[in-house]
């Protein structure tokens, strides 16, 4: 294996193992590692190009459910693709448009943090599920807010989530993921981020989701998304690739005739939102029916 | 402490510190207590009912929302209130009650068990959540069954019931608890113990029953409880104790400013439920409305 085909894999593997982090934050770390990688390609243009488009595909398709990669490594390589430098230019050129998409990623995720603080206003009390960076970002600067935070099953982002909230001396209530309707009835609104939109206003996002925005229908309290519009894709429900990953990561009972499960992400239809609260108008079909 | 009382906290601590069975196994071993514990006692009469009733007492509240042990005991109690023997005959004769009581209580298992299996006549695939004896025998006699089961956090349930359905030959499918609306769309039906029904037809479960039976009605899945008379109660909603068990059972991140919260069970209306399944009819609201 050649150094840049070492970087290349272990760049990749980063985005492919990290559960920590949610869409947002790992279509960044995408933007990074194309920067990290744009000088590594050697050779005529031609060469360097292919080889760089072919690193952005692999990471475009690393994580499928997470529309956010794919979207904002596709910014990066319309740019690049139409590059007609020198070869020595190409590798400066990539790593200044993986940092210029990354600074209109930042944008975007300000925005929205404004437009979702702006909907909150006044609400004291909310829960959340999975992480997201956004909905951090929003929680850090909700003024006098208690948080309850699901631990979320089986990779737990709840854990760092509720460590990094109350590390800000936010109040924080950490509850099992079936607790969750239960401390529906104890807050003012539910808001979660998303790892992909769909163009019906189906959102994509950890598997609980679902539950906790019925939960928050029959208990009357409104249930928020909040993500920017690079979370958006055309691709219909039953087109969309829903990640599963190992059903080790549960710790299952380790006899015959059992099968662990482990299906990542789940879609939550449009009728269960109240609100979709993004950097820009997302289209018709995000408003609800009746609103 | 005297060896009696030494008993006597061993005996109490086994149903106190057990989350591994159900509300009616855990109301058995409550007998099996009261046997063991019932040639303890020595002096007069009095003195030895004295000591078995308030031994019963304890019992009877240590798990307060698992009402099955509170009605069980309080049948063994009636009878030994009222003995009037030798103070020698009175051990043998609470011991002989508690068999009894286990005795009608296996056969109201056992009817509970015929009802549903007829009910479920035809189901192929089920889910269930926590662990119930009552269904585990439900699900061992189901014929050709595929059974998801929800993990259970903190107490893992479900862990070990998905071991003893899989010994059993059983097909299962082992998802975490926030993958419940996932797996719903699934199985012909959801299936659930009780810990405890109240007089308007309310169940008391595990926590994350009432986001399964929200995510049942959503789907259009029948939403079953199976559940011994001997747990009803005429308790309300506002006066039923539901436990909350240490907030350290979660592993939660140890920071100032968070509080785990580790309520066991909940509530799931009448509205979300399908049927009752029981030994006896349970009482003209145990129907659903308009069914």
């Amino acid at each position: 294996m050649t150094p840049a085909e070492a970087l290349r894999s272990e760049l990749l593997r980063g985005i492919r193992d990290n559960l920590r982090d949610g869409a947002s934050a790992l279509a960044r770390r995408a933007l990074d590692a194309l920067a990290a990688y744009a000088e590594a390609p050697e050779g005529p243009l031609d060469v360097r190009k292919a080889e760089l488009l072919a690193f952005a595909e692999a990471l475009a398709t690393v994580r499928p459910s997470l529309i956010a990669i794919n979207n904002l490594v596709s910014r990066w390589r319309d740019a690049v693709r139409d590059f007609e430098g020198a070869p020595e230019a190409l590798g400066p050129y990539a790593r200044a448009q993986a940092q210029a998409v990354r600074t209109w990623a930042d944008g975007a995720k300000d925005a929205t943090v404004r437009a979702t603080l702006s909907q909150l206003d006044g609400a004291g009390r909310v829960l959340t599920h999975s992480i997201s960076s956004t909905v951090l970002e929003v929680l850090k600067r909700l003024p006098r807010t208690e948080v309850v935070v699901t631990e979320s099953r089986p990779g737990r982002e709840g854990w760092e989530l509720a460590a990094t909230l109350a590390a800000e001396g936010i109040a924080v209530r950490y509850i099992t993921d079936a607790q969750a309707g239960l401390f529906v009835a104890e807050v003012d609104a539910v808001i979660v981020g998303a790892d992909a939109l769909l163009g019906d206003g189906t959102l994509v996002n950890k598997a609980g989701t679902y539950l906790l925005a019925l939960a928050a229908q029959d208990q009357g309290k409104p249930f928020y998304v909040c993500a920017e519009s690079f979370k958006c894709t055309t691709l219909t429900a039953e087109a969309f690739p829903l990640e599963e990953r190992s059903g080790s990561e549960l710790g299952p009972p380790p006899v015959p005739g059992l099968r662990a499960r482990n299906i990542t992400f789940e879609m939550t239809p449009p009728r269960l939102i109240t609100a979709w609260l993004s950097n820009e108008a997302l289209g018709p079909r995000f408003t609800r029916a009746g609103a």
